[in-house]
Order: structure tokens, then C-alpha cells, then sequence
């Protein structure tokens, strides 16, 4: 029960692609995105409008990539950070493929791997599947926090929402036309919703460690496995403050990372260059470093096998002006690489 | 290419709960709820945390129904109208089952429905998976258009949020312990987001129609089979606007549902005693429905196959406000008695 969902056939994600806007361009990471957009717009004259607009434009970015239309795409999972996930119903949603509306707030990449993969699995009449989702700095901060405008203080936990996109298609793995090189999903763990009475809107890492650690520590107990077998383990935006606090707790319950955690949200921007206090954050973040950095990692062999642990705060501003809290969750897939005896 | 996805394996909805609040009690179907608050609080101080509750409320009824605790289901998918969907994560999501958020609007049980019976087709380690989705009336209204409080004079297109919540338990069905004369889920069709222009907040039967038309056309265009092929066509919460609307867009491209469909808005209450306009609406309007009405007709025999399309206005006040337009989806379930040789 509650088990490790290992797939009976590993589903490939065949293409993918990344848009971010401009201080992630900016960021050590910049040259690997497929595209940006330096004034963070993408052509719209709101915010809300622009990110839209970055869901419809990474995902063509990997269709682009795949040679396909849209019309070849059987579903599509998508959700952002908008209240309504409305830069993903109007965004990518707005393209006709069928539609599955996801809020996960920043896990949402790793949910809709775990659906997707869950589909093609399920229903040879699902052939293809996409999984799309996005953040906009400027968009999310006004609805969570406070407008750009009023120039705020942000405390040194705070993380800076990503405004970033990332577009995976995924396919069986043993079907004729998928590159055997592309990286595979081969198992997946769904998240608990975590309680840890975090009520500090600017400390979401906080909020989504104690998730991140309940799903590793659920997986390594059910898996028979450690952290040795596998060459990175990724979390989506914990933080600097998130990701050392992760490790304590493991480390506490007796589990050790041993140098292969990495943590999308350190890696996307320069912690010198950017003033991003304790990184970055936002459903695009893990989303855009996936498909820029792990999955070509995985592609060349570089990486064998990987655990990615998406993390969401599913934070609620008018949940915290009632005394509410801010809710962690963290769906983790097991990613392989499907290069046969790739190197570490 | 985007057919109906037909299951392998049809799953079980083995047990299930409605939970009403005072209006939806009074109504037609008042005495078929499994629980009702006359006092629409389910026992908390604020509107939005009363959801929370009933969330929680109409699960455990449906796992009492079970002869079951929480720590038996592997899978809970659930979603609803609050902004970050924060009545289910902070309801039904706090009871610790892997948990995946779902947002699709009042379509969110539809949608679950179908990812449900997805994950116990394609994963053998899950073998009960649970789907909970809600609406509080109070709550729906102070968000997406005015509090409750200032008396504002409705329009006749308008709808009435149902304070509601349904709750279902599922299985594969072929497995030995769950009872045959339980409603299967035999094959479902994914919505898509279609755009007609709407953008009044007070006719979201205008906006849903013409997706839930879009998903019977695509469904009887690939099934091979005709309306009179269901004793029931039901959908979700178009209300008496909508409802028009839909048989008039499907008569329009030459199908006639007659005499089959209902709503699952119009039947909720009683035009003439509750001033609800057009109907009920809601996450929580097709999921008590569903439940208290026509899943005990499958299960006793009298409806032998139904479709069941779930519709959502995916409203973003926001959007509306930067010049959007509702956007709206219509999955679509297939649900077949259990009951051999069950009349109509």
C-alpha cells in the first residue's frame, strides 16, 4: 500500500524545452534555456498576460523540437501559480489538445510527470502526452505577496519566483519512434500534504522540506535502495534555507545524501549577481532546470539515474489571514537515462 | 488519436458520500444526502474553513460507508473553487493519503474521476484510490464576485454555488472484495478548454456549454453509438441557461439527446421555493448529485449506462478584469451498472 508506483512501461520524454525571462538568462545557467525573454513580457502587456503567453510559447518550443503539431498530442497536463491556473487554461490550454488542470503550486512539474506517465501506461488510446507548466516573478508576487512597485524588504529566507516555463513530451519507451537516448521515467512517488505550521510567506522553504523529506524517506524505506544508487538527487526549490534544512532532517532520521542532492532553486541563479536571498523558486523553476540541465545530463549519459523531487508550498493568502498555514508537498519520479552504460 | 480512452480494467466506485448544506437540504433531493449542516458551517468560524471541513466530512463518511480508514486508500485526488484549491489540501489533503490537487473548475470531479480510474489501470500498486471535491456557497461567492453580505441583486442567468461536497472510493472491479452491483467506470474523454467569448461571471452556463457540446460531439463522433445507447446523459451544472444552450448547440450539428439528458444543477433545488436563478453550480453540485441519485440507480439496476460530463467555468476574476474571457471544459465519464441484466 501507498507503494512506489513503478511503471510496468518506462515512458520516455522524447523532447522538452525551457523559456525563462531575463534575470534567469542572466543566471549561470543562461545559456541553456532555448529561449528568453529579457524583458520577461513574451509580447503581453500584463504580467498575467505574459506568462500565458511563455505557457503557449514553450510549449511549441517543444513541439518545435519534436517535429509534431499540437494535434499530435493526445493530453495535456498543466498548472502554474495563477489563481485558476489561468496562465495555463489560457495559455497552453487554449492550443485544443484534451486538458488536465493541475495545482500542485511549485510540484507541479513533478505531478504532471507522474500523471503523464500514470496515462501512458494506462491507455493505448494515449499515445502522447504533454506536461507543461510556468511562473512569472512579477505575476506571482502580486498575488501572493505585495506588487514589485512597492519596493518591499525581503527577509533573507525569501526565494525569488522564477519567471520560467518547461515543456516535456512523453511517450512509451519501447515504442518504434522514440530515441532510445531520450531519459525515461521508470517509477514514481506520489506526495503527502505536509503540516509543519509554517506561516511565513517568505520562508517557503520551510514549508516544503518537511514534505521533500517525508517523500525520500517514504521512498528509500520502500525502495531498498540508497542514496548511492543514484547519481543526483534533485529537489525543485527548497532553497538554500530549504535544502539545509532537508538535510537535517534526513540526516536525522538516519538518512545521508552524500553530496548527490542538488536543488533546482540554488542552481538557477548566481547568488552574486542576482538578489535572490535564498534562491529561486515558482512551478517554472525545477521545470526550466530539468529540461535545461538534468535531462540533457541524463540524455548524454553523464547522469545514469536520478531521483527529482518536486516541491510545492501550497501557500493561500487568505488561508494564512485565518490562522491557516502554509502546506508542503513533494511527488518524486525516478528518471534513468536510456543511453545502455552510460558513465557517471 | 484523442479517442476515448477505454479501460482495460473498468474500476469500481465501491462506496461513496454527499454532504449538503442547509439550501441543498430543503431541496428535491434533501432526503438522499448522506449529511447535511443547516447551518452551512460544518462546525467552523469562517466561511473558507467550513469547506475544509466538509471536505474532510464527506470523506470519512464515504470511508465509513467502507468499513475503511484513510490509511487504506493509496490515492486521493481532489480539488475545488478556493483559490490554491486550499479547501481540499487543508480539508481532505490533511489526512495524510499521497495526495494529488487537482484544479478544474466544477469539472474537478469529472476530472477526477477519470485520473483515478487511469492510476488503478496503469499502476499495481495502487489499489484504492479516492476522489473528493467541494464547493461552499459563501465562499465561491466572496471570491469570485461579492460577499454574501452586500445583498447584490442577481441576474436571471445567474447560479447558485451549491454548498456540497461528494466524495467516492474506487477499485479495480474485477478485484474479490468489491461488490458487483457497484457503478464501473468502463471509459472517459478529457475535456478541452474551449473559448466562447463569455465573459459575464453571472452566466457560467453560457460559458460551459459549448465545451460540454465540443465533448459529446467528440464522443459519439468516435464511439460508433447514439444517445440511445444511455438511459441517462448528465451533466454537471449548466443550469437551465445552459442546458438550453447545449441541446441547441448538439441539434445544430444533428444530435438529439432525447429525453435523456439532465443536470445535475437543475435537479439540485427547487426553482420554486429556492431563488437560485438557473441552478445549482459548484464543485460540489455534480459530486453530491452523482452520488445521492444516480450512482444508487446504477447500483440498483434502473439506469444500466449513463454519461456522465462533468462541466467547468474556469473563471478567473483577475482575467476577466485584464479583458479574458471564461473559459470552459466538459470531461466526460462512462458509468455502467454492475447489476447484470439491470432494467431500465
Amino acid at each position: 500500500m501507498r507503494s512506489i508506483i513503478r511503471f510496468p512501461r518506462p515512458v520516455s520524454i522524447y523532447a522538452h524545452a525551457a523559456a525563462v525571462g531575463g534575470a534567469e538568462a542572466e543566471g549561470p545557467l543562461g545559456a541553456l534555456f532555448d529561449y528568453h525573454d529579457p524583458t520577461d513580457r513574451f509580447g503581453a502587456d500584463t504580467w498575467e498576460k505574459s506568462e500565458e503567453s511563455l505557457s503557449r510559447t514553450v510549449l511549441n518550443l517543444a513541439l518545435v523540437r519534436a517535429g509534431e503539431s499540437q494535434d499530435g498530442i493526445d493530453l495535456l497536463f498543466s498548472g502554474d501559480l495563477q489563481n485558476q491556473c489561468v496562465a495555463s487554461s489560457a495559455g497552453c490550454g487554449s492550443m485544443g489538445v484534451p486538458y488536465v488542470g493541475l495545482y500542485g503550486a511549485c510540484s507541479t512539474c513533478g505531478e504532471g510527470l507522474l500523471l503523464a506517465a500514470l496515462a501512458l501506461n494506462a491507455s493505448r488510446e494515449t499515445s502522447r502526452a504533454a506536461v507543461v507548466t510556468t511562473s512569472h516573478n512579477a505575476a506571482a508576487e502580486r498575488q501572493f505577496r505585495l506588487p514589485l512597485e512597492y519596493g518591499g524588504q525581503r527577509t533573507p529566507t525569501s526565494q525569488w519566483t522564477a519567471t520560467a516555463g518547461g515543456a516535456f513530451l512523453l511517450a512509451r519507451a519501447d515504442e518504434s519512434d522514440v530515441a532510445p537516448t531520450s531519459a525515461r521515467i521508470t517509477a514514481g512517488l506520489v506526495g503527502r500534504v505536509l503540516d509543519s505550521g509554517v506561516r511565513d510567506g517568505a520562508n517557503m522553504g520551510a514549508a516544503m522540506a518537511p514534505a521533500a523529506a517525508d517523500t525520500l524517506l517514504r521512498f528509500f524505506s520502500a525502495a531498498d535502495e540508497t542514496p548511492a544508487d543514484y547519481d543526483r538527487i534533485v529537489t525543485g526549490d527548497l532553497g538554500t534555507e530549504g535544502s539545509a534544512l532537508l538535510l537535517e532532517l534526513l540526516r536525522e532520521n538516519g538518512l545521508d545524501l552524500a553530496g548527490r542532492h542538488r536543488d533546482c532553486g540554488v542552481l538557477l541563479f548566481d547568488p552574486l549577481k542576482a538578489d535572490v536571498h535564498a534562491g529561486g523558486s515558482g512551478c517554472g523553476c525545477s521545470a526550466s532546470v530539468l529540461s535545461a540541465l538534468f535531462l540533457p545530463a541524463l540524455e548524454r549519459g553523464e547522469i545514469r539515474r536520478m531521483l527529482f523531487i518536486a516541491t510545492g508550498a501550497l501557500m493561500s493568502p487568505s488561508n494564512l489571514m485565518q490562522g491557516g498555514t502554509i502546506l508542503g508537498i513533494a511527488p518524486l519520479v525516478v528518471l534513468e537515462s536510456g543511453v545502455i552504460g552510460g558513465d557517471k
